[in-house]
């Protein structure tokens, strides 16, 4: 029973719940959840995140925290060296989760070209525009939204076949959006879309953004020990460590390419919290930085699983998922007839339809595709009553219902790739 | 060192990095921890952190979070019991940290009156205008600017003597603020302000609130136990269970009387994540209620502490905390002379200057307060040192800086308080 009782229940229950509470929940530490890019169960991580809640304290002044502080500091500075940002430029801060990073660039850009909206607020502003590519996260439009601008204010950018934003698209966005005598400010730049991990042109984008004088902040869904210095011209970064390098949920930084202003976009200085006058460097109070106040510690488990893998070890970590990725692939080329795809993978998502007996063969139209269209989520009912792997699938654009396979356990195999797709065929050949 | 390396390091200098940070931390769960709210350490509330972070998921949709996506609906339901709400008219959400919790009541409230903000931004609305006591917490400005509202139109109502909102005040506030041809929306009151513990008269904001058609939140900063039905007219409640109930940190949630408004304010069905044509109830798929994408789980170590405490169990762990509030104020009513106060506590919050002997008996005066105002950070400053105790200091408004003692943690006894006295003469007359 889940209910909430009065009175205490007995350890042996306590016990029990928690028994159960695993038993009925999702092993996303299951080499075969290739649902989402946050799986795995990196063991030093998890200790991380152990000794974070046996130490039970706040991201909020350096009194209380002063270790996390200092380490949040070391890691900020070496996701920035890693950026190709130039030293003591950038600032940063960790976040709960890619969306709220996401919704960080956009804050810091409106002060960044505004600052009279933090007490003065959007009614002395013009209106704004965002761009982004219509393959790109919906936070954009959702950070949009809560911030007072407007979901329609956001521009979706059209994208190419791989699912990458065209820069002439954006380009003739921004005139639309100066025509309707909106004011364009903000761009965001994918790197591994949702769907199909695609990376948008960031070169392209860059020189867009410079020739209009627009924030360009890149929200990075992969990791970045393979991109280095591909981002150092954005204006803004998201990285969300508990995605490929498989920190333990949740673990996202925003880094900004300007020293202070997350600080002055943010702070309020309330002196009943942030003392002046105490025994330290108050600029290690870092809690007026962020738009909570307290923050709960996620650096901890980054920190710790860095020392034990060193970044030689995450980037053969993701290396191990690109080759999985690249397997999968191989395979779907293979058995082409009943796995059907028309997307080349980039990085380490892979998207596929499965054709049942009764389609193959049948002429590409709407009642075919209305039959496709119902294949992938059967399938997926199918495994998980029989729990026995766990795979995303979604329509896209004018596409029925795909799979789509990410690849950021280090555990999965090739084995289970071979399962996967006989799992596919046995479930959906019924 | 913090360097974070390129190649990995041993296992023992991992452990010797794990200890290392537990034995320069701050001992939080340390019955002399009397610097903040959020502290003691719940041995049941831990084991509900560490199995949460092995479990390694998000509250994002039922399919990856099932037992914890019910249990989150369980527990809002318990809450909002508690507050009074009758059944199935409200809604909540778990997020991280009390002052998302007070942007969240800030961004429905505009939702409520203004829905079109959603899509088209503050742009086509009045100048909204909120209201919230001088002694409030510093996240209603904070939220007030993040959502585009401008912290210059949020009007800090006066407080009297003891740290409650004048009711008066906030009237005459909002009449001002209609005069400056702003349209006044919302009212945040504080249960429990930060440094006097102070209780705003909720009743007769509640009165002023439906007068003018306002939406009426109440950020309650203590336990909801004691103080059963008090919150039956709030439009929302801001709950931290990681404060007087001692649930590891983060735990926090937004309770919002309006079934289905945090849906509509903050979805945006984005297809590819929140696929409709699941083989279970989507309504469960609670990730687009929320300003996030990905949640951490923040629900399973309440709702196992709640098993194992029963309500009982809480209410009881808090009577302890304000046993020891009152204990210490008895102290100081025994001892003035080197200890002053001019404040009766209401709830867990004792604040009191210490009077060192170069101070006593000098009379009242600029030269006087310049110097009392530099004890309190030095005898603190002694204490961080020597690692005997911890408590805050602050000033507030006129008054220079002062001590405040907020009991939460239920390993505090009454020899810790003896101790945190004599250890303030000990180090305050050095």
């Amino acid at each position: 029973s889940l209910d909430l009782p009065d009175q205490p229940e007995t350890l042996e229950q306590i016990l029990v719940d928690c028994r159960d509470t695993l038993k009925y929940g999702v092993r996303t530490g299951h080499p075969r959840f290739l649902n989402q890019l946050s799986s795995g169960l990196d063991v030093v991580g998890v200790a991380g995140e152990w000794l974070t809640s046996t130490a039970n304290t706040n991201m909020f002044t350096y009194e209380v925290s002063p270790v996390f502080v200092l380490m949040e500091e070391c890691l900020l500075k070496k996701m920035q060296s890693i950026l190709g940002w130039s030293d003591d430029v950038g600032d940063g801060i960790f976040c709960p989760g890619g969306t709220i990073s996401n919704l960080y660039s956009i804050l810091v850009a409106r002060y960044h070209f505004y600052p009279e909206v933090k007490t003065r607020g959007m009614g002395v502003l013009p209106q704004l525009a965002l761009f982004t590519s219509e393959q790109s996260h919906y936070s954009v439009k959702k950070s949009a939204a809560v911030l007072g601008m407007g979901s329609e204010n956001v521009f979706m950018v059209k994208c190419d076949e791989s699912g990458k934003m065209i820069p002439a698209e954006l380009e003739s966005s921004i005139v639309t959006a100066k025509e309707k005598a909106l004011v364009p400010f903000y761009v965001n730049a994918t790197a591994g879309t949702t769907v199909y991990g695609a990376f948008d042109p960031l070169n392209a984008i860059a020189d867009i953004c410079q020739r209009y004088t627009l924030w360009m902040h890149v929200d990075v869904s992969v990791e970045l020990f393979n991109f280095k210095y591909l981002f150092s011209r954005a204006c803004s970064v998201t990285w969300n460590p508990h995605k490929m390098m498989g920190v333990p949920l949740q673990c996202s930084a925003i880094l900004v390419k300007k020293r202070g202003l997350l600080q002055e976009c943010n702070d309020f200085g309330a002196e009943y919290l942030f003392q002046t006058d105490k025994n330290y460097d108050v600029s290690y109070d870092t809690g007026d930085k962020s738009i909570q106040c307290g923050r709960h510690v996620d650096v901890f488990k980054l920190w710790l699983m860095w020392k034990a893998k060193g970044s030689e070890g995450f980037g053969s970590q993701v290396n191990k998922c690109l080759e999985n990725a690249e397997y999968l692939y191989d395979q779907l080329l293979v058995v082409t007839g009943n796995l059907s795809f028309d997307h080349t993978p980039e990085h380490s998502n892979v998207c596929f339809w499965y054709i049942p007996p009764s389609l193959r063969g049948q002429p590409p139209g709407p009642d075919r595709d209305a039959r496709l269209h119902q294949v992938a989520p059967r399938i997926k009912g199918r495994m998980m009553e029989k729990g026995s792997v766990m795979i995303g699938y979604q329509p896209l654009g004018d596409k029925v219902n795909f799979f789509r396979c990410v690849f950021s356990n280090p555990a999965t195999q090739q084995e289970d790739i071979d399962f996967l797709l006989d799992e596919i065929t046995r479930l959906g050949d019924i």
